[in-house]
């Protein structure tokens, strides 16, 4: 191993020297034991000072990467082969994962997006958030300018709580806590519940930002099957007699990408696995608002023993006003609070405030049924078209945005994108939505956008293409959200 | 050590273990190198599974509490002197330190916070906060629903980029990233640079928000004396010999709490030190709005080669709106976005328009100039009053909100807080603003707030103070920002 030290870099030579010795760590020429340059010698052979040698070591030591023999110097750990298997990522190389969520927001103009997380722009009430704006910004002018109380709006808390009451989630107002998106809400609970090394068990396919979350966090991802009715059991059981995962992230209703549903047996087979194997489970349910008539959810069923519960406001009413909530025990809402504080201080009192009035008027409610007509119309019609085409889909449609479908004798995505984009179509393939990129036949599309001329090109044109044929190369990448 | 299990209890089991372990560890009854009992035994002990023990260990393990030895067992790990001076913590003990903050909202109606962190509501632009509201409200409705662009809206941080160019900081747009309030600015950075067991330095007194953020991250925090003209070099010098700081934060201008700036001088050896040790500086400069007169900065000597610079608008325009910004290299805004999206998907596009609308209408400019001049003239009145009741200044008051000052012959600072009590006032003690929560016999004073004639009731009764008599009890808390 020969480190060469470029000291017009703007890297400093200590991290020059820790990737150095971290890609020769992994590129397994070194093997478990090898014994390491004593830091004397090191310096000297890059003709550098001892200290960014010291810094090097000591970090490739806490890394894991290398360990220190008292009075005999310092080998290549044995755990190596253990941290890969982790995937505990540098967070300096958040890069890959946030490339999948960067694209959502480089929208070619013209092209339609099949594959988006949201609903049309036009389908949001905007009169209705202006309204509210307008209002706040007229009657309460402290909310302009100071910061949020540490939980969040009381009155706010009260609205979510009573929401989620017919839900049969029975939680008090200090067992709700407000948070700058669901975004935040699931980095509260990564922050405070996992420590680098951990596991998280996550649903195969699943929410993507979760998973580039989690790795940048260091938590070893470990993907469970999510069939029509939930997470696949008896895979769940398997791999529980070979991880110990801290917690399980389920997203029991219209669950991205697929749209289904939990259903009650799955439910209560979750809750008594986590009572035998002691984890946690994280209930997403930011679509819950799309749903008109309630299903089970893990934290009724439970009342929040077990259960942390995850909503927002950000897929109906707004992604800019940052209103996500967790529901949770008290003592856990307690400290998510204190760790929402000391990260990011508080929220902001006039999104609080703006969305309370949306709330309060019944502007929202009013928006909801609304926005469920039109997705009802537009599901039914979408499954209609596909299914005409020859489209394969993964479960009937119950509700929600997304329907995930396929072509039968097609196994190859490549050839879908490379038909969508033929169509002016960006489609959000399925690898993106597996936990570590593995390939997939399937895609999601928001049925919001599938009634499009052009939409319907693709699904006649795909649905038409031989499963002989070879694949042709994609220019443009695909759109997700 | 006798482990009892709680079954009732909604506390998971591996976390009771866990609990119990780290009490009698910490409690010193365990010395180094003793043996923990074998999981079996443990289990048999408690009438429990294995499951729980062997997590238990494992999380031990991860903490650096116990050992595990190869086909011998656990023992007590020789590290724990080491963690305890650390002050690694558990991020479910964020409480303490989040308990600092807390305070700063629980306003008891009619007290004086004379040790706040704002300025008063009155003193703020609301007329012009309203109307910018209004205005984006009707144009922008785009704003209203959408999530921001990964970096932050673009004319913003083209306007952040013109702020910071008359203080000599040249950077481009792709230098700037839009963050949360500063404090997002922090955490981001803070997740990027630093992982659990590394060390930075930080001022003592400082940024006591920051000194709990990174307790929670388990980065061990030393503190460097703050001079009159910045972090004290020698102390500086010194503690490098002893660790390799990653990382060391400088609030240059107006410094919270002394309100003192970083001499030309003390810059200059700083960065000086950051090469020849190869650390980070983390310059924040959240109240450089208040400056007229730019002094040195060091993101503008370095041109942000080892200068990480953090901007805010928390502190003048609002604090409800969380606009922060970075200015970094173009390497380290790329790789901080990455963070900020996995972590936050993305800003407020609403919030950034209202911020952009103030700053491009040239009402923030105007609002600034009165701030200023209100500013300057509470500074004047604070010093004379003070020194006429015979307290000492740290410094003499150059700029922004704070004095930094103390009765001189008091030591105790529960006797101030109980005067300030008595005249209906509530001060913010020092040991607040200490990285330890050391005992400190100084208290910050918000210039704005001093001219109340509670204020001045209580400048003159500590003046008055015996400094033999006892110290009486405390009832009320302090309150700071």
């Amino acid at each position: 191993m020969k480190i060469a030290i470029n000291r017009e870099s703007s890297v400093p030579m200590t991290e020059q020297i820790v990737s150095a010795m971290e890609q020769w760590i992994r590129s397994r020429e070194a093997h478990a034991g090898a014994k390491l340059p004593s830091i004397r010698r090191l310096a000297e052979e890059c003709g550098i000072s001892r200290f960014p040698v010291i810094e090097a070591y000591d970090r490739l030591v806490s890394l894991g990467y290398i360990e220190s023999r008292h009075g005999s110097g310092f080998y290549v750990s044995g755990r190596i082969a253990k941290l890969e298997r982790c995937g505990a990522s540098d967070p300096r190389r958040a890069e890959e994962e946030s490339n999948y969520i960067l694209q959502q927001f480089n929208h070619p103009g013209d092209t339609l997006k099949l594959g988006s997380g949201f609903i049309p722009e036009a389908w949001r009430d905007m009169d209705g958030i202006a309204q509210a704006v307008r209002h706040v910004a007229r009657t309460d002018h402290g909310s302009l300018i100071d910061y949020a109380t540490p939980l969040g709006n009381a009155a706010l808390r009260e609205h979510l709580q009573a929401r989620i009451a017919p839900l049969g989630i029975r939680a008090d107002a200090s067992q709700i806590l407000i948070t700058s998106g669901a975004s935040q809400a699931v980095d509260l609970i990564v922050r405070y519940m996992l420590r680098a090394g951990d596991t998280m068990f996550v649903e195969d396919p699943g929410y993507y930002n979760l998973f580039g979350l989690l790795k940048l966090h260091g938590v070893n991802v470990v993907g469970i099957p999510r069939t029509a009715s939930g997470p696949d059991i008896e895979v769940l059981q398997a791999e529980l007699q070979r991880h110990r995962p801290r917690a399980v992230f389920v997203n029991t209703v219209f669950h991205n990408p697929t749209g289904t549903v939990v259903a009650p047996s799955v439910a209560f087979r979750l809750l008594q696995l986590a009572h035998e194997y002691d984890f946690t489970i994280v209930e997403d349910d930011i679509y819950a608002d799309f749903q008109a008539d309630t299903t089970d959810r893990l934290a009724a069923l439970d009342q929040l023993e077990r259960v942390v519960y995850i909503g927002g406001l950000s897929k109906t009413l707004s992604s800019s006003l940052r209103i996500g909530f967790i529901a949770a025990s008290r003592k856990i809402v307690k400290d998510l609070g204190d760790v929402k504080m000391l990260t990011s201080i508080s929220g902001s009192p006039f999104a609080e405030a703006v969305a309370l009035t949306m709330l309060e008027r019944g502007a929202y409610r009013k928006f909801l049924e609304r926005l469920r007509r039109r997705m009802t119309d537009a599901l039914g019609a979408t499954t209609s078209t596909l299914e005409a085409h020859g489209w394969q889909l993964f479960a009937p449609p119950v509700g929600g945005k997304f329907v995930w479908a396929r072509v039968p004798h097609i196994d190859d995505p490549q050839r879908l994108m490379a038909c969508a984009s033929e169509s002016g179509v960006i489609i959000a393939p399925g690898s993106y939505f597996r936990p570590h990129g593995e390939p997939s036949p399937w895609i999601r599309i928001n049925a919001a956008y599938a009634q499009d001329r052009r939409a319907h090109a693709f699904f006649e044109r795909a649905g038409q293409l031989d499963a002989e044929a070879p694949t042709p190369p994609v220019r443009e990448r695909a759109l997700i959200a």
